[in-house]
């Protein structure tokens, strides 16, 4: 009962902002002694902290707002994709208080290879947050693969060549951080999530959000939560069906979405990819060459950008036709390109949707085009830190120097 | 509170099944003093029937068990589809009491006219239900078309050839019964939900049922529940992209499943359509003729099932990759080739699925090929007179001889 009269106190800071205990109390129904003890206990394990009285007289110490500490635990999200990592180090407010990304090419490296390329991230995201007065509690890794709910093992990560991994285990070993929390999550649900808090949000209803990378995912968010189905494999979106007899996908199955709007087919047909005729990402700085090219005019790149926009949009109205959202709204690199993707894609829409909607209402362009996967998992590791106050961090919240043993 | 409390004993009853007063009170965590209040005035109603006492020794009247009356309140649900008419009378068990079908080509008749063919059958259930003491309640109409959640109205039925219909209000004046309430909803969903109430049922799932008839359509089930999509036009699936630039659909695309799996396109392969070269359903008996064809080896009707058992597995592959359900479950004219519709479509689903997936398992044929959505539409009267019972239709339970003024 007190654990979830805590959670409910710090939910409802959350999502009200600052506000003074009599509220709180007054809210959620409690006596304004039950907050106070509840506040107290969250005050001394460093979630909250008191803001300055409000300036309204006769107003005592009980006036002080309350607020979520942005000085308080914390949490990091990791990406891992195809051809970047990019790391996220969020405070309980939902703020990023550090960011980075390393371009690279992924493919056919281990996954212990490229977590240590990645480590030196993380440990800066871990420094920085340690400078900070951050205690960092949990690690959520964003993965461009299909992820089994119960254990959290990357089963298949098709693009990066990788199966079966235990992330969660192998990621603190590499850091050396053995009492590390690491979650792994779907990039595209993390990259949805990422939107649904910190992005285009509940204004946007029933969404899809669908992540061009290298790979095609898409992340469902009905009635404002992750539509995760009933293995949580949903959102394969990539190799929905545009032409059946069209070419080879490394899936095995022909014309995917993907093998016309992943992004190294787009690149490959606008003449960028590294090794032509090989299945590549593009080396770094691909994709800005690409954008370069486009809006010079260039037109085999011009073209490549919109057939993709073109298979996209009849691979998307046959998902609108089915699901009916509110919203569907490009991600990743679909929302780099939007400016010369969205036309072709919309008139796509218009010619195939059953019921006739205002397709430009219904298009939207992903407000964190970089970093939804990333800010989609640190904020998975903050929601369970309100969901599940650690209280017994102690007085100064924090139990040790470097990591976590949440 | 006590419609509440009246709708809670009447859900308790139909889900359980015959049980005592003491039960009911037990389980529902109401006194039996308040139980038995709420039972009179439910069997007053003729909504609840007394059996017989259990057979054990000390129990008084308060020990007969309290049953759904089968004589009581009921509903119709009426399908109205392209090639035939069926209607379904339903008492309050949920039990079918009478079902009649009526083929016909209904292509290019106007909604009055099909309504007056239909007239003789929803009548005939009037005068059965009235002769077995049944009070009906309500009607239902399931239409193969998008129907406006808000005022159910028939917006557009393009196999039908119909738009913006008021069913609900034609329907009464057709019948001449102005006080018969009228609801509309789409087929594809009230054929998913009958299968939910009355077919496969909970075992499925979540479900995607989709409904072969000249028009395809799905009806998806999460969580026990109908998925409407955002503005409750979710389902649409006939219009999946198969083939970008394949065969002109009706609907203005190109390569719709439905041109390839749609009834008449099956029909029109097997060299069965009436009129060859035009849009046509076919005959009545087409499906039956097919079915005998089939049956018999005949190579083009072979070729024809075969192909759009592909086409149907392709579209299928891209939709369980996005939803992950537990469940396919074929309807309609699928069910009825599902003996040589299911290689085909398996194969395309072995081959086109990320995730692996037991797809003998995955696959499942309609409990109620011909009837899901008629018993769907009176599934959904019924379930309402369970929602909210209608205690003041007097001591007789009957306000007029033939329809309804509820």
């Amino acid at each position: 009962m007190r654990r979830h009269n805590l959670a409910l106190v710090m939910h409802h800071i959350s999502q009200q902002g600052p506000t003074s205990r009599a509220r709180i109390a007054s809210a959620l129904g409690l006596t304004k002694a039950t907050v106070s003890t509840l506040a107290d206990e969250l005050l001394r394990a460093g979630l909250l902290v008191e803001l300055a009285p409000e300036p309204s007289p006769g107003v005592g110490r009980r006036g002080q707002p309350l607020a979520l500490n942005p000085e308080g635990p914390s949490g990091i999200g990791l990406e891992i994709n195809v051809d970047h990592v990019t790391v996220c180090l969020m405070d309980l407010t939902g703020t990023v208080r550090h960011e980075d990304v390393l371009r690279a090419d992924n493919r056919g490296r281990s996954p212990r290879q490229v977590l240590a390329d990645s480590a030196p991230l993380v440990r800066r995201a871990l420094e920085l947050g340690r400078a900070d007065g951050l205690d960092v509690m949990g690690l959520e890794v964003a993965v461009p693969g299909i992820v089994a709910s119960d254990t959290g093992r990357l089963l298949r990560a098709p693009n990066l060549g990788w199966s079966d991994v235990g992330l969660g285990t192998l990621l603190p070993q590499v850091l050396d951080l053995p009492g590390l929390r690491v979650g792994v999550g779907n990039e595209a649900d993390l990259a949805a999530l990422g939107e649904l808090w910190f992005g285009g949000g509940a204004a946007w209803g029933d969404f899809i959000h669908v992540s061009g990378e290298v790979g095609v995912g898409a992340g469902l968010v009905f009635g404002h939560r992750l539509f995760r189905g009933a293995h949580g494999y949903a959102g394969e979106f990539g190799h929905m069906t545009v032409q059946r007899r069209g070419p080879l996908c490394r899936c095995g199955a022909r014309g995917c979405l993907e093998v016309f709007a992943g992004q190294e087919a787009i690149l490959r047909a606008a003449g960028l990819a590294h090794v032509p005729g090989t299945r590549h990402g593009g080396p770094p700085g691909s994709v800005t060459a690409l954008r370069t090219l486009v809006q010079q005019g260039e037109p085999r790149a011009l073209q490549a950008v919109e057939g993709a926009g073109e298979k996209l949009g009849i691979a998307l109205s046959g998902l609108v036709n089915v699901l009916d959202p509110d919203t569907v709204v490009l991600g990743g690199l679909y929302a780099v390109l939007a400016p010369w993707l969205v036309r072709p894609l919309t008139r796509e829409l218009e010619h195939r949707l059953v019921v006739e909607r205002d397709v430009d209402a219904l298009v939207r362009v992903s407000r964190l085009p970089g970093d939804a996967a990333a800010r989609g998992a640190a904020g998975a590791v903050v929601r369970r830190l309100i969901a599940e106050p650690p209280t017994d961090r102690g007085p100064q919240g924090r139990r040790d120097g470097g990591g976590t043993t949440g």
